[in-house]
Protein backbone atom coordinates (compact mmCIF):
# COMPACT_ATOMS: atom_id res chain seq x y z
CA UNK A 1 0.00 0.00 0.00
CA UNK A 2 1.16 3.73 -0.93
CA UNK A 3 2.32 5.72 2.26
CA UNK A 4 -0.90 7.90 1.39
CA UNK A 5 -3.52 5.16 1.25
CA UNK A 6 -6.28 3.67 3.19
CA UNK A 7 -8.42 6.54 2.53
CA UNK A 8 -11.72 7.24 0.41
CA UNK A 9 -12.11 9.87 -2.81
CA UNK A 10 -14.18 12.87 -0.69
CA UNK A 11 -16.59 13.80 -3.83
CA UNK A 12 -19.10 16.24 -4.05
CA UNK A 13 -21.24 14.49 -7.05
CA UNK A 14 -23.88 16.35 -9.15
CA UNK A 15 -27.28 15.01 -9.65
CA UNK A 16 -29.02 17.61 -10.93
CA UNK A 17 -31.17 16.53 -14.05
CA UNK A 18 -30.29 13.11 -12.51
CA UNK A 19 -32.39 10.17 -11.77
CA UNK A 20 -31.85 8.10 -8.61
CA UNK A 21 -33.14 5.26 -7.23
CA UNK A 22 -34.22 4.28 -3.44
CA UNK A 23 -34.96 0.94 -2.69
CA UNK A 24 -36.69 1.01 1.13
CA UNK A 25 -37.92 3.49 3.18
CA UNK A 26 -37.19 3.51 6.63
CA UNK A 27 -35.14 5.56 8.94
CA UNK A 28 -32.08 5.08 6.81
CA UNK A 29 -33.57 5.44 3.51
CA UNK A 30 -35.29 8.82 4.65
CA UNK A 31 -31.45 10.01 5.84
CA UNK A 32 -30.70 8.88 2.03
CA UNK A 33 -33.51 10.84 0.25
CA UNK A 34 -32.99 14.05 2.10
CA UNK A 35 -29.35 13.80 1.25
CA UNK A 36 -30.28 13.23 -2.78
CA UNK A 37 -33.25 15.69 -2.79
CA UNK A 38 -30.49 18.31 -1.27
CA UNK A 39 -28.46 17.53 -5.34
CA UNK A 40 -32.09 18.16 -6.95
CA UNK A 41 -31.78 14.76 -7.96
CA UNK A 42 -35.06 13.35 -9.63
CA UNK A 43 -35.70 10.49 -6.83
CA UNK A 44 -37.91 7.00 -7.55
CA UNK A 45 -38.54 5.34 -4.61
CA UNK A 46 -39.98 1.62 -4.40
CA UNK A 47 -41.07 0.26 -0.91
CA UNK A 48 -44.22 -0.98 0.24
CA UNK A 49 -46.19 1.43 2.30
CA UNK A 50 -46.67 -0.11 5.64
CA UNK A 51 -42.71 0.13 5.73
CA UNK A 52 -42.29 4.55 5.11
CA UNK A 53 -40.67 6.35 7.76
CA UNK A 54 -42.42 9.43 8.72
CA UNK A 55 -39.83 11.60 6.94
CA UNK A 56 -39.85 9.61 4.04
CA UNK A 57 -43.48 9.98 3.87
CA UNK A 58 -43.04 13.75 3.70
CA UNK A 59 -40.79 13.71 1.15
CA UNK A 60 -43.63 12.18 -1.04
CA UNK A 61 -45.51 15.61 -1.11
CA UNK A 62 -44.83 18.52 -3.29
CA UNK A 63 -42.65 20.13 -3.83
CA UNK A 64 -40.05 17.58 -4.05
CA UNK A 65 -40.29 15.26 -6.90
CA UNK A 66 -40.03 12.03 -6.22
CA UNK A 67 -42.36 9.26 -8.18
CA UNK A 68 -43.22 6.69 -5.38
CA UNK A 69 -44.29 2.63 -6.15
CA UNK A 70 -46.00 0.89 -3.68
CA UNK A 71 -44.43 -2.17 -3.81
CA UNK A 72 -41.18 -4.37 -3.68
CA UNK A 73 -37.84 -4.18 -5.93
CA UNK A 74 -39.48 -6.23 -9.19
CA UNK A 75 -36.13 -6.49 -11.10
CA UNK A 76 -33.69 -5.63 -14.04
CA UNK A 77 -36.25 -3.32 -15.09
CA UNK A 78 -36.84 -0.71 -12.44
CA UNK A 79 -33.09 -0.15 -13.11
CA UNK A 80 -33.82 1.37 -16.60
CA UNK A 81 -33.01 4.99 -17.02
CA UNK A 82 -31.41 5.40 -13.63
CA UNK A 83 -27.87 6.63 -12.59
CA UNK A 84 -27.35 5.80 -8.75
CA UNK A 85 -29.27 3.74 -6.62
CA UNK A 86 -28.98 3.58 -3.17
CA UNK A 87 -30.97 0.55 -1.30
CA UNK A 88 -31.63 0.46 2.89
CA UNK A 89 -33.63 -2.74 2.97
CA UNK A 90 -33.72 -5.66 5.70
CA UNK A 91 -33.34 -8.54 3.01
CA UNK A 92 -29.70 -9.31 2.32
CA UNK A 93 -29.85 -11.55 -0.36
CA UNK A 94 -32.21 -9.03 -2.34
CA UNK A 95 -29.86 -6.22 -1.88
CA UNK A 96 -27.19 -8.71 -3.17
CA UNK A 97 -28.96 -9.31 -6.25
CA UNK A 98 -29.62 -5.46 -6.67
CA UNK A 99 -25.81 -4.79 -6.11
CA UNK A 100 -25.20 -7.32 -8.78
CA UNK A 101 -27.57 -5.68 -11.46
CA UNK A 102 -26.20 -2.24 -10.88
CA UNK A 103 -22.41 -3.57 -11.39
CA UNK A 104 -23.11 -5.22 -14.72
CA UNK A 105 -25.02 -1.65 -15.36
CA UNK A 106 -22.07 0.30 -14.12
CA UNK A 107 -24.93 2.33 -12.42
CA UNK A 108 -22.79 3.23 -8.95
CA UNK A 109 -24.47 1.87 -5.66
CA UNK A 110 -24.86 1.73 -2.30
CA UNK A 111 -26.10 -1.08 0.03
CA UNK A 112 -27.18 0.21 3.94
CA UNK A 113 -24.88 -1.91 6.04
CA UNK A 114 -22.93 -4.32 3.44
CA UNK A 115 -20.06 -2.04 2.88
CA UNK A 116 -18.51 -4.76 0.33
CA UNK A 117 -21.31 -3.50 -1.94
CA UNK A 118 -20.87 -0.23 -1.82
CA UNK A 119 -19.53 1.99 -4.87
CA UNK A 120 -19.16 4.96 -2.28
CA UNK A 121 -20.06 5.49 1.40
CA UNK A 122 -21.85 8.90 3.33
CA UNK A 123 -20.37 10.21 6.08
CA UNK A 124 -21.37 12.90 8.67
CA UNK A 125 -22.20 16.04 7.25
CA UNK A 126 -23.10 19.59 7.45
CA UNK A 127 -24.97 22.21 5.29
CA UNK A 128 -25.26 25.92 5.33
CA UNK A 129 -26.71 26.90 2.24
CA UNK A 130 -23.75 26.78 -0.57
CA UNK A 131 -21.77 25.55 2.14
CA UNK A 132 -21.56 21.47 2.26
CA UNK A 133 -19.24 19.78 4.87
CA UNK A 134 -18.36 16.02 4.80
CA UNK A 135 -16.81 14.21 8.01
CA UNK A 136 -15.82 10.34 7.09
CA UNK A 137 -14.16 7.88 9.59
CA UNK A 138 -13.72 5.55 6.78
CA UNK A 139 -16.38 3.41 8.37
CA UNK A 140 -14.62 2.94 11.46
CA UNK A 141 -16.74 5.12 14.15
CA UNK A 142 -19.97 6.64 12.44
CA UNK A 143 -20.43 7.85 16.03
CA UNK A 144 -17.00 9.80 16.39
CA UNK A 145 -17.74 11.21 13.25
CA UNK A 146 -21.23 12.46 14.73
CA UNK A 147 -19.20 13.68 17.67
CA UNK A 148 -16.62 15.64 15.44
CA UNK A 149 -19.26 17.18 13.19
CA UNK A 150 -20.98 19.14 16.08
CA UNK A 151 -16.90 20.27 17.32
CA UNK A 152 -16.94 21.37 13.50
CA UNK A 153 -19.84 23.16 13.67
CA UNK A 154 -18.97 25.49 16.59
CA UNK A 155 -15.92 26.34 14.50
CA UNK A 156 -17.83 27.84 11.60
CA UNK A 157 -17.28 31.27 11.14
CA UNK A 158 -20.85 33.21 11.38
CA UNK A 159 -22.54 33.57 7.89
CA UNK A 160 -20.68 31.25 6.29
CA UNK A 161 -23.11 30.64 4.05
CA UNK A 162 -24.26 33.71 3.18
CA UNK A 163 -20.55 35.27 2.68
CA UNK A 164 -20.14 32.08 0.48
CA UNK A 165 -23.72 32.76 -1.73
CA UNK A 166 -22.48 36.53 -1.73
CA UNK A 167 -19.06 35.53 -3.27
CA UNK A 168 -19.94 33.15 -5.73
CA UNK A 169 -22.52 36.55 -6.85
CA UNK A 170 -19.07 38.47 -7.27
CA UNK A 171 -17.97 36.15 -9.07
CA UNK A 172 -20.36 35.82 -11.57
CA UNK A 173 -20.77 39.63 -11.92
CA UNK A 174 -16.81 39.70 -12.39
CA UNK A 175 -16.94 37.15 -15.25
CA UNK A 176 -19.73 38.98 -17.08
CA UNK A 177 -17.76 41.68 -16.79
CA UNK A 178 -14.09 39.87 -17.95
CA UNK A 179 -15.16 36.98 -19.80
CA UNK A 180 -12.49 34.39 -20.71
CA UNK A 181 -11.24 30.90 -19.91
CA UNK A 182 -7.89 30.76 -18.96
CA UNK A 183 -4.33 32.82 -19.44
CA UNK A 184 -4.18 35.74 -18.20
CA UNK A 185 -7.42 37.40 -17.68
CA UNK A 186 -8.32 34.09 -15.31
CA UNK A 187 -5.43 34.39 -13.45
CA UNK A 188 -6.14 38.08 -12.81
CA UNK A 189 -9.80 37.62 -11.79
CA UNK A 190 -8.55 34.70 -9.16
CA UNK A 191 -5.53 36.70 -8.19
CA UNK A 192 -8.72 40.05 -7.17
CA UNK A 193 -11.30 37.28 -5.96
CA UNK A 194 -8.71 35.93 -3.42
CA UNK A 195 -7.60 39.66 -2.43
CA UNK A 196 -11.14 40.40 -1.85
CA UNK A 197 -11.88 37.08 0.32
CA UNK A 198 -8.86 37.33 2.41
CA UNK A 199 -9.01 41.43 2.89
CA UNK A 200 -12.34 41.34 3.79
CA UNK A 201 -13.89 39.18 7.22
CA UNK A 202 -16.47 36.37 6.06
CA UNK A 203 -19.03 38.84 7.71
CA UNK A 204 -18.41 41.32 6.34
CA UNK A 205 -18.52 39.71 2.63
CA UNK A 206 -22.06 38.15 3.72
CA UNK A 207 -23.42 41.70 3.98
CA UNK A 208 -22.90 42.35 -0.05
CA UNK A 209 -25.56 43.51 -1.77
CA UNK A 210 -26.00 44.20 -5.63
CA UNK A 211 -25.19 48.21 -5.12
CA UNK A 212 -21.69 46.92 -3.27
CA UNK A 213 -21.01 44.41 -5.73
CA UNK A 214 -21.14 47.20 -8.67
CA UNK A 215 -19.41 49.35 -6.39
CA UNK A 216 -16.61 46.57 -6.14
CA UNK A 217 -16.19 46.21 -9.40
CA UNK A 218 -16.44 49.34 -10.62
CA UNK A 219 -13.69 50.85 -7.64
CA UNK A 220 -12.07 47.80 -7.39
CA UNK A 221 -11.19 45.66 -10.01
CA UNK A 222 -11.18 48.16 -12.95
CA UNK A 223 -8.56 50.38 -10.87
CA UNK A 224 -6.85 47.23 -9.35
CA UNK A 225 -7.89 47.70 -5.87
CA UNK A 226 -9.73 46.32 -2.77
CA UNK A 227 -11.74 48.58 -1.41
CA UNK A 228 -12.94 48.19 2.23
CA UNK A 229 -16.37 47.30 3.29
CA UNK A 230 -16.39 50.91 4.76
CA UNK A 231 -15.42 52.38 1.59
CA UNK A 232 -18.10 50.84 -0.21
CA UNK A 233 -20.91 52.27 2.19
CA UNK A 234 -21.45 48.43 4.08
CA UNK A 235 -24.42 48.54 6.43
CA UNK A 236 -23.10 47.33 9.98
CA UNK A 237 -26.12 44.68 10.76
CA UNK A 238 -23.90 41.92 12.03
CA UNK A 239 -21.21 44.14 13.41
CA UNK A 240 -22.67 42.44 16.36
CA UNK A 241 -21.20 39.62 16.09
CA UNK A 242 -17.55 41.44 16.17
CA UNK A 243 -17.89 42.54 19.34
CA UNK A 244 -16.05 40.21 21.77
CA UNK A 245 -16.90 39.96 25.00
CA UNK A 246 -14.93 42.35 27.54
CA UNK A 247 -12.90 40.11 29.97
CA UNK A 248 -11.20 43.08 31.40
CA UNK A 249 -14.11 44.59 32.90
CA UNK A 250 -14.21 42.43 36.11
CA UNK A 251 -10.57 42.17 36.38
CA UNK A 252 -10.71 46.46 36.37
CA UNK A 253 -13.28 46.18 39.15
CA UNK A 254 -12.31 43.82 41.56
CA UNK A 255 -8.58 45.42 41.16
CA UNK A 256 -10.64 48.92 42.09
CA UNK A 257 -12.41 46.78 45.28
CA UNK A 258 -9.42 45.28 46.32
CA UNK A 259 -7.87 49.10 46.53
CA UNK A 260 -10.66 50.44 48.16
CA UNK A 261 -10.55 47.46 50.63
CA UNK A 262 -7.30 47.36 51.72
CA UNK A 263 -7.27 51.02 51.71
CA UNK A 264 -10.58 50.70 54.20
CA UNK A 265 -8.92 48.03 56.31
CA UNK A 266 -6.00 50.19 56.85
CA UNK A 267 -7.54 53.22 57.58
CA UNK A 268 -10.11 51.10 60.28
CA UNK A 269 -6.78 49.57 61.53
CA UNK A 270 -4.82 53.05 62.36
CA UNK A 271 -7.56 54.81 63.43
CA UNK A 272 -8.64 52.11 66.54
CA UNK A 273 -5.14 52.49 67.13
CA UNK A 274 -5.32 56.50 67.14
CA UNK A 275 -8.17 56.27 70.13
CA UNK B 1 -36.56 23.52 -7.32
CA UNK B 2 -36.97 22.11 -3.81
CA UNK B 3 -36.66 23.81 -0.47
CA UNK B 4 -33.26 21.54 0.12
CA UNK B 5 -32.13 21.66 -3.19
CA UNK B 6 -29.42 23.64 -4.46
CA UNK B 7 -26.33 21.26 -3.41
CA UNK B 8 -24.63 18.09 -4.17
CA UNK B 9 -24.24 14.35 -3.19
CA UNK B 10 -21.08 14.33 -0.82
CA UNK B 11 -19.32 11.15 -0.93
CA UNK B 12 -16.83 9.21 0.09
CA UNK B 13 -15.73 7.53 -3.30
CA UNK B 14 -14.34 3.59 -3.01
CA UNK B 15 -11.02 2.75 -5.21
CA UNK B 16 -9.15 0.21 -3.43
CA UNK B 17 -8.25 -2.45 -6.64
CA UNK B 18 -9.67 0.59 -9.14
CA UNK B 19 -8.38 2.15 -12.22
CA UNK B 20 -7.76 5.36 -12.53
CA UNK B 21 -7.18 7.26 -15.35
CA UNK B 22 -5.29 11.13 -15.16
CA UNK B 23 -4.28 13.13 -18.22
CA UNK B 24 -2.62 16.03 -18.00
CA UNK B 25 0.65 15.94 -15.42
CA UNK B 26 0.98 20.13 -14.48
CA UNK B 27 -0.11 21.50 -10.76
CA UNK B 28 -3.53 20.60 -10.67
CA UNK B 29 -2.98 16.98 -12.30
CA UNK B 30 -0.71 16.21 -9.39
CA UNK B 31 -3.26 16.88 -6.92
CA UNK B 32 -5.91 14.93 -8.63
CA UNK B 33 -2.84 12.19 -8.30
CA UNK B 34 -2.67 12.64 -4.44
CA UNK B 35 -6.11 12.64 -3.97
CA UNK B 36 -7.17 9.28 -5.89
CA UNK B 37 -3.94 7.53 -4.59
CA UNK B 38 -4.89 8.04 -0.90
CA UNK B 39 -7.91 6.00 -1.70
CA UNK B 40 -5.78 3.04 -3.31
CA UNK B 41 -6.30 3.63 -6.24
CA UNK B 42 -4.43 1.74 -9.39
CA UNK B 43 -3.34 4.70 -11.65
CA UNK B 44 -2.45 5.26 -15.48
CA UNK B 45 -1.29 8.67 -15.98
CA UNK B 46 -0.92 9.76 -19.53
CA UNK B 47 1.18 13.10 -20.27
CA UNK B 48 4.07 14.26 -22.29
CA UNK B 49 6.97 14.30 -19.66
CA UNK B 50 7.94 18.00 -20.63
CA UNK B 51 4.26 19.28 -18.83
CA UNK B 52 5.14 16.65 -15.64
CA UNK B 53 4.71 18.55 -12.09
CA UNK B 54 7.40 18.27 -9.68
CA UNK B 55 4.96 16.61 -7.58
CA UNK B 56 3.55 14.63 -10.47
CA UNK B 57 7.49 13.10 -10.75
CA UNK B 58 7.97 11.99 -7.58
CA UNK B 59 4.42 10.25 -8.08
CA UNK B 60 5.77 7.91 -10.41
CA UNK B 61 8.33 6.27 -8.57
CA UNK B 62 7.78 3.26 -6.17
CA UNK B 63 6.02 2.90 -3.81
CA UNK B 64 3.23 4.43 -5.55
CA UNK B 65 1.14 2.07 -8.05
CA UNK B 66 1.38 4.47 -10.89
CA UNK B 67 1.63 3.35 -15.20
CA UNK B 68 2.88 6.22 -17.41
CA UNK B 69 2.49 6.79 -21.07
CA UNK B 70 4.87 10.19 -22.10
CA UNK B 71 2.40 10.99 -24.49
CA UNK B 72 -1.00 12.53 -25.40
CA UNK B 73 -4.80 10.91 -24.86
CA UNK B 74 -4.80 8.58 -28.07
CA UNK B 75 -8.93 7.92 -28.24
CA UNK B 76 -11.16 5.53 -26.35
CA UNK B 77 -8.70 2.76 -25.91
CA UNK B 78 -7.21 4.54 -23.36
CA UNK B 79 -10.63 4.17 -21.67
CA UNK B 80 -10.37 0.48 -21.77
CA UNK B 81 -11.34 -1.30 -18.56
CA UNK B 82 -10.96 2.62 -17.03
CA UNK B 83 -13.44 3.29 -13.71
CA UNK B 84 -12.99 6.74 -13.54
CA UNK B 85 -11.34 9.83 -15.04
CA UNK B 86 -9.70 13.24 -14.43
CA UNK B 87 -8.14 15.12 -17.04
CA UNK B 88 -6.38 18.70 -16.38
CA UNK B 89 -5.10 20.16 -19.24
CA UNK B 90 -5.46 23.26 -21.06
CA UNK B 91 -6.66 21.38 -24.60
CA UNK B 92 -10.33 22.59 -24.14
CA UNK B 93 -11.42 20.96 -27.22
CA UNK B 94 -9.59 17.41 -26.06
CA UNK B 95 -11.70 17.63 -23.09
CA UNK B 96 -14.83 17.49 -24.33
CA UNK B 97 -13.84 14.68 -26.63
CA UNK B 98 -12.71 12.91 -23.46
CA UNK B 99 -15.92 13.90 -21.39
CA UNK B 100 -18.06 12.77 -24.18
CA UNK B 101 -16.36 9.30 -24.93
CA UNK B 102 -16.74 8.61 -20.65
CA UNK B 103 -20.40 9.97 -21.07
CA UNK B 104 -20.82 6.92 -23.88
CA UNK B 105 -19.36 4.32 -21.89
CA UNK B 106 -20.51 5.72 -18.33
CA UNK B 107 -17.67 6.23 -16.61
CA UNK B 108 -17.44 9.13 -14.34
CA UNK B 109 -15.32 11.89 -15.23
CA UNK B 110 -14.24 15.28 -14.16
CA UNK B 111 -12.91 17.72 -16.29
CA UNK B 112 -10.63 20.38 -14.64
CA UNK B 113 -12.20 24.14 -14.73
CA UNK B 114 -15.27 22.78 -16.88
CA UNK B 115 -17.87 22.66 -14.23
CA UNK B 116 -20.57 21.28 -17.18
CA UNK B 117 -17.82 18.17 -17.85
CA UNK B 118 -17.79 17.25 -14.38
CA UNK B 119 -20.14 14.46 -12.97
CA UNK B 120 -18.46 15.26 -9.36
CA UNK B 121 -16.31 18.13 -8.03
CA UNK B 122 -13.72 18.26 -5.55
CA UNK B 123 -13.26 20.52 -2.55
CA UNK B 124 -10.63 21.25 0.40
CA UNK B 125 -9.41 18.64 2.35
CA UNK B 126 -8.39 17.80 5.73
CA UNK B 127 -6.69 14.08 6.41
CA UNK B 128 -5.77 12.38 9.78
CA UNK B 129 -5.59 8.85 8.94
CA UNK B 130 -8.40 7.65 8.93
CA UNK B 131 -10.70 11.34 9.23
CA UNK B 132 -10.92 12.97 6.27
CA UNK B 133 -13.23 16.18 6.10
CA UNK B 134 -14.70 17.76 2.80
CA UNK B 135 -15.26 21.11 2.28
CA UNK B 136 -17.28 22.27 -0.78
CA UNK B 137 -18.78 25.85 -1.56
CA UNK B 138 -20.44 24.08 -4.85
CA UNK B 139 -18.33 25.91 -7.20
CA UNK B 140 -19.03 29.16 -5.25
CA UNK B 141 -15.71 29.83 -3.97
CA UNK B 142 -12.50 28.10 -3.51
CA UNK B 143 -10.88 30.68 -2.01
CA UNK B 144 -13.83 30.63 1.07
CA UNK B 145 -13.61 27.23 1.31
CA UNK B 146 -9.70 27.30 2.02
CA UNK B 147 -10.42 29.34 4.17
CA UNK B 148 -12.82 27.65 6.51
CA UNK B 149 -10.70 24.64 5.94
CA UNK B 150 -7.82 26.22 8.29
CA UNK B 151 -10.48 26.64 10.73
CA UNK B 152 -11.99 23.45 10.71
CA UNK B 153 -8.30 22.16 10.95
CA UNK B 154 -8.24 24.18 13.90
CA UNK B 155 -11.23 23.27 15.71
CA UNK B 156 -10.46 19.34 15.68
CA UNK B 157 -9.80 17.44 18.58
CA UNK B 158 -6.86 16.57 19.29
CA UNK B 159 -5.63 12.55 18.55
CA UNK B 160 -8.96 12.91 16.65
CA UNK B 161 -7.60 10.41 14.07
CA UNK B 162 -5.55 8.05 15.83
CA UNK B 163 -8.87 7.78 18.46
CA UNK B 164 -10.60 6.55 15.10
CA UNK B 165 -8.53 4.09 14.21
CA UNK B 166 -8.43 2.94 17.46
CA UNK B 167 -12.30 2.66 18.12
CA UNK B 168 -12.09 0.86 14.78
CA UNK B 169 -10.04 -1.95 15.98
CA UNK B 170 -12.25 -2.53 19.12
CA UNK B 171 -15.48 -2.28 16.68
CA UNK B 172 -13.90 -5.01 14.82
CA UNK B 173 -12.72 -7.42 17.90
CA UNK B 174 -16.08 -7.21 19.11
CA UNK B 175 -17.67 -7.66 15.98
CA UNK B 176 -15.48 -10.86 16.29
CA UNK B 177 -16.34 -11.69 20.03
CA UNK B 178 -20.26 -11.15 19.12
CA UNK B 179 -20.76 -11.49 15.40
CA UNK B 180 -23.95 -11.23 13.15
CA UNK B 181 -25.71 -9.06 11.13
CA UNK B 182 -28.87 -6.68 12.58
CA UNK B 183 -31.02 -7.84 15.07
CA UNK B 184 -30.76 -7.28 18.85
CA UNK B 185 -27.04 -8.41 18.80
CA UNK B 186 -26.22 -5.69 16.45
CA UNK B 187 -28.28 -3.05 18.00
CA UNK B 188 -26.33 -3.72 21.91
CA UNK B 189 -22.99 -3.56 19.80
CA UNK B 190 -23.93 -0.40 17.92
CA UNK B 191 -25.21 0.90 21.79
CA UNK B 192 -22.68 0.25 23.41
CA UNK B 193 -19.45 1.46 21.48
CA UNK B 194 -22.00 5.06 21.37
CA UNK B 195 -21.80 4.64 25.32
CA UNK B 196 -17.93 4.20 25.07
CA UNK B 197 -17.47 6.91 22.47
CA UNK B 198 -18.96 9.38 24.91
CA UNK B 199 -17.85 8.23 28.12
CA UNK B 200 -14.23 8.24 26.70
CA UNK B 201 -12.33 11.97 25.60
CA UNK B 202 -11.16 11.47 21.96
CA UNK B 203 -7.18 11.76 23.40
CA UNK B 204 -8.52 8.90 26.03
CA UNK B 205 -9.73 6.68 22.95
CA UNK B 206 -6.41 7.49 21.19
CA UNK B 207 -4.40 6.01 24.01
CA UNK B 208 -6.10 2.32 23.41
CA UNK B 209 -3.58 -0.41 22.86
CA UNK B 210 -4.22 -4.27 21.99
CA UNK B 211 -4.24 -5.23 25.89
CA UNK B 212 -6.80 -2.13 27.31
CA UNK B 213 -9.04 -3.44 24.24
CA UNK B 214 -9.52 -6.63 25.52
CA UNK B 215 -9.60 -5.74 29.15
CA UNK B 216 -12.81 -3.07 27.69
CA UNK B 217 -14.26 -5.76 25.95
CA UNK B 218 -14.02 -8.17 29.35
CA UNK B 219 -14.88 -6.00 31.83
CA UNK B 220 -17.00 -3.67 29.90
CA UNK B 221 -18.93 -5.64 26.79
CA UNK B 222 -19.41 -9.07 29.12
CA UNK B 223 -20.69 -7.14 31.88
CA UNK B 224 -22.50 -4.45 30.30
CA UNK B 225 -20.93 -2.01 30.93
CA UNK B 226 -18.26 0.84 30.25
CA UNK B 227 -15.17 1.00 32.62
CA UNK B 228 -13.44 4.51 32.28
CA UNK B 229 -9.68 4.78 30.94
CA UNK B 230 -8.43 4.89 35.27
CA UNK B 231 -10.13 1.01 35.60
CA UNK B 232 -8.57 0.14 32.47
CA UNK B 233 -4.85 1.03 33.73
CA UNK B 234 -4.35 3.58 30.62
CA UNK B 235 -1.15 5.45 30.65
CA UNK B 236 -1.45 8.90 30.72
CA UNK B 237 1.03 9.74 28.14
CA UNK B 238 -1.50 12.57 26.43
CA UNK B 239 -2.72 13.88 29.97
CA UNK B 240 -0.86 16.89 29.23
CA UNK B 241 -3.33 17.92 26.65
CA UNK B 242 -6.29 18.27 28.92
CA UNK B 243 -4.72 21.26 31.27
CA UNK B 244 -6.26 24.36 30.54
CA UNK B 245 -4.73 27.71 30.75
CA UNK B 246 -4.94 28.92 33.96
CA UNK B 247 -6.97 32.21 33.78
CA UNK B 248 -7.46 32.77 37.25
CA UNK B 249 -3.97 33.08 38.38
CA UNK B 250 -3.34 36.43 36.88
CA UNK B 251 -6.80 38.06 38.73
CA UNK B 252 -5.70 36.26 42.11
CA UNK B 253 -2.41 38.13 41.85
CA UNK B 254 -3.90 41.75 40.57
CA UNK B 255 -6.35 41.69 43.49
CA UNK B 256 -4.00 41.22 46.08
CA UNK B 257 -1.25 43.53 44.84
CA UNK B 258 -4.25 45.90 44.88
CA UNK B 259 -5.45 45.31 48.31
CA UNK B 260 -1.80 45.59 49.66
CA UNK B 261 -1.55 49.18 47.58
CA UNK B 262 -4.94 50.26 49.24
CA UNK B 263 -3.36 49.44 52.38
CA UNK B 264 -0.48 51.07 52.01
CA UNK B 265 -1.68 54.50 50.84
CA UNK B 266 -4.61 55.09 53.25
CA UNK B 267 -1.71 53.99 56.09
CA UNK B 268 0.63 56.27 54.37
CA UNK B 269 -1.71 58.72 54.17
CA UNK B 270 -3.60 58.55 57.95
CA UNK B 271 0.07 58.02 59.53
CA UNK B 272 1.11 61.52 57.36
CA UNK B 273 -1.69 63.34 59.22
CA UNK B 274 -0.85 62.05 62.83
CA UNK B 275 2.31 64.14 62.91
Amino acid sequence: MSPLGGGSLLLAWQLKGKHVLVVGGGDVASGRIESVLAADARVTLISPSNGLHPLTKSFLDEPYNITYHDRLFAGVEDLADVDLVLTAIDDVAQSHVICSLCRELKIPVNVADIPESCDFYFGSQIRDGPLQIMISTNGNSPKLANLIRKKVEQSLPEHAGEAITKVGELRTKLKERAPGVGGAIGKRRMRWMIDVCTSWEMEELALLDDQMIRKLLDDGWEKNAVPSPGELGARSSHQAYKTTPNFLAPVVFATTLSFVAGAACAGLFLLSRRR
